[in-house]
């Protein structure tokens, strides 16, 4: 019996996942069980009432949890790697959005999502939180092709209707939401893996009007929302002019009712937060998408992630392609430990830099709670994990479980993931 | 006619070269001529007293000079990605030197060192300085294997005599030059792609008594020196207790006759240098090797790149292989840009961040020169150059060769190395 084609199973191989925030769960030669795509939970040694499930023998591979980007922008993945000597609103202008704007031409789009499929199907995440355009119905396209690689995503058709090159901006906030309502309306119940996720792009490019009609729609059609935060210094400074009677940019979002709260929302980046800011995301119970890549990148900083955790802010991590470069949340891990010892360093002695299982947290158990049951093997939890071949990363001498992660989170890439399931299906194999 | 296989061959390709810190050339659908192991220059058109040389067709590839990496650690490849949650000093005490002393052991030494020399091969250095351990019989099999690649290495034979566990120390200073002076006499005239660098890890682990002695097998094998200048702040701290004759730590080396001059000198990393200290680094000549990645991982700070490089201090890129996690000097080229934005937002304002030229720059024909007429196409330099396809890296519109240039930069891996030359000769085909 082929195991991969079933939806009970059990993987045997080297086994890790995150308890919590600090604690790593490794099972060496353990047993991963999988029921109707949810986990059956991690054993040293397999359970009698389990032995008669197919059992996909992957000794000596890497057993962990799918992992999770929280933020990041499809569009962008096809100028990856370059103006990478601009900060973010001259990046923005320069680049951007003028790729942005090719997406209103469907077969432009759909070769390039198409490529961004693949390299996700590739790699080590199994749910991704998306931006697309302004383009209704090249939103739709993205949301249909990513719905056949099997991945679950949330899809964010983006809305921006001021202060933006004419050739993307929305002519109104009028049109902005009644393009937004179409797309709401025609995604509901449309798909299995596929979800809808309000996108207002950010604070400057979204006017009071616009920002009041989709508070509307979401609470109309219930959607979760992303957005931007606090990313670089000139943009929390535009927004501070932009918006005189709120007392901060996390303020100008609650404003309109859409800063978390009943909201399941993801904020990308808060780099600048003040302490009023921090308060009302714990609050709301907002989400941060650090993204250290993107933030260094664009020169808009480091942010002080050691600082949100202590105040229990929930985190996930970003890959922000394409101010990030790679769409790998490993790379994300590695970048987020780099960067937080230059904080450290640089900035504040007191922010203790990340460690290994904080940096796999975020971006397993961290990112993936905004998904429900999700980024861990716990019983219960929905079955997405990645099988990983390391024996090409030479290794003189043995290796703990939580060392062969540090080096898969240091220097791994797509060939070394040798299976990849979501929800209890395989979808790379 | 195999042109692999001949001295005198033309590749015909998308070219791209620094002709100083800030100019590329770049030329599509140049041809580079390569007579005797060094290049002839770039032609827009092949010139017509070239026309008979057999003709290596790389359309659409691109063709760069063979990337520099001015300071690794071979035994320590062994070990990348492993404990990156310590800074300098703990590291070397719980990973690097319980490692290194492992070398005494030969079988060990050829099995790691054959790794190194796999990994090297296939990415995208052709040029490399790297540290062996204390160990002559290992150090001795390392140059015989490196000889073997056909890359061009400097290796040397560490010198530590004090201050360090007594599993790896020598014994005494006298032992540590004996060995030396066999390894010197041994390595003379052996190779025709390796030589020795002599080799004094750092000066907390040096005495005195063995600097001195270090000095006059310089001056009697006339080799070049590499070192560690400024790493940490700990570090620092730690040779000013040790020297309290000394101004600072460079001078340090400098009162041995062991600091740049007449003896071409590489120094690791320079990341917090006082102003006396650049001024010696100039006036001495003395290389600097910046690590980034590595200067992240153990917490030791950002380089003032743009302060060296405007004191006109000689500057290459080191991957630092284990502080460092990645062989590719395109990886440092891409760490060098992304830290020294951090540098500029975070320390100082002044010192603006490093371009896409720059880095390339320091990568190729700033760390080259090290090694003579090296790191460029321009006639007269030795010929290392690599074939990169990068056509698997998704462009939905044309690319300037600059622009394909940063992408390799930023996301690269082996796998789009096609073909690397070292002086002449096809070292991955």
């Amino acid at each position: 019996m082929n195991g991969k084609k079933s939806d009970n199973f059990v993987i045997h191989g080297d086994i890790c996942y995150s308890l919590d925030q600090n604690t790593l769960r490794c099972v060496e030669g353990g047993y991963l069980v999988c029921k109707d795509g949810k986990s059956q939970g991690v054993y040293p040694s397999l359970p009698d009432w389990y032995m008669n499930l197919p059992l996909l023998d992957h000794s000596d591979r890497l057993i962990l949890p799918g992992l999770v980007d929280l933020h990041m922008h499809a569009p962008q993945f096809a100028f990856r790697g370059l103006g990478m000597d601009l900060e973010l609103l001259e990046w923005l202008e320069a680049y951007t959005f003028p790729e942005e704007s090719k997406y209103r031409n469907l077969g432009y789009a759909r070769n390039a999502y198409a490529a961004v499929a693949r390299d996700l199907v590739n790699g080590p995440n199994t749910r991704v939180c998306m931006y697309a355009t302004v383009h209704l119905p090249a939103t739709r396209l993205l949301m249909d092709m990513m719905e056949t690689t099997g991945l679950v995503c949330m899809v964010g058709k983006v809305n921006m209707d001021r202060n933006n090159p004419p050739y993307l901006c929305e002519s109104s906030a009028a049109l902005s939401a009644e393009h937004t309502h179409m797309w709401l309306a025609a995604s509901a119940g449309r798909y299995k893996n596929v979800s809808a996720i309000l996108t207002p792009r950010f604070i400057p490019v979204c006017s009071d009007e616009l920002m009041g009609m989709l508070q509307k729609l979401q609470k109309e059609f219930n959607v979760p929302l992303q957005s931007h935060l606090c990313e670089s210094r000139a943009e929390v400074e535009w927004v501070r002019k932009l918006c005189p009677n709120s007392k901060n940019y996390a303020d100008a979002y609650d404003s309109f009712g859409l800063f978390g709260g009943d909201v399941p929302t993801i904020m990308a980046h808060c780099v600048w937060p003040e302490e009023d800011e921090i308060a009302l995301i714990r609050e709301k119970n907002v989400y941060i998408a650090h993204c250290p890549q993107s933030n260094a990148n664009l020169t808009s900083g480091v942010a002080p992630v050691r600082r949100l955790l202590n105040n229990d802010v929930q985190i996930g991590l970003g890959s922000d392609v394409a101010g990030g470069c790679h769409t790998s949340i490993f790379r994300a891990m590695a970048d987020a430990i780099q960067t937080s010892k230059l904080r450290h360093l640089l900035v504040d002695r007191s922010e203790a830099p990340l460690s290994i299982a904080e940096a796999f947290y975020l971006g397993t158990l961290g990112g993936g709670s905004f998904f429900g049951n999700v980024g861990s093997f716990a019983a219960g939890y929905e079955f997405d994990a990645i099988i990983i071949d390391d024996t090409s990363i030479y290794a003189p001498f043995p290796l703990t479980v939580e060392e062969r992660l540090a080096r898969v989170m240091h220097f791994s890439d797509d060939r070394h993931i040798q299976e990849k399931y979501v929800r209890g299906k395989c979808v790379k194999c």
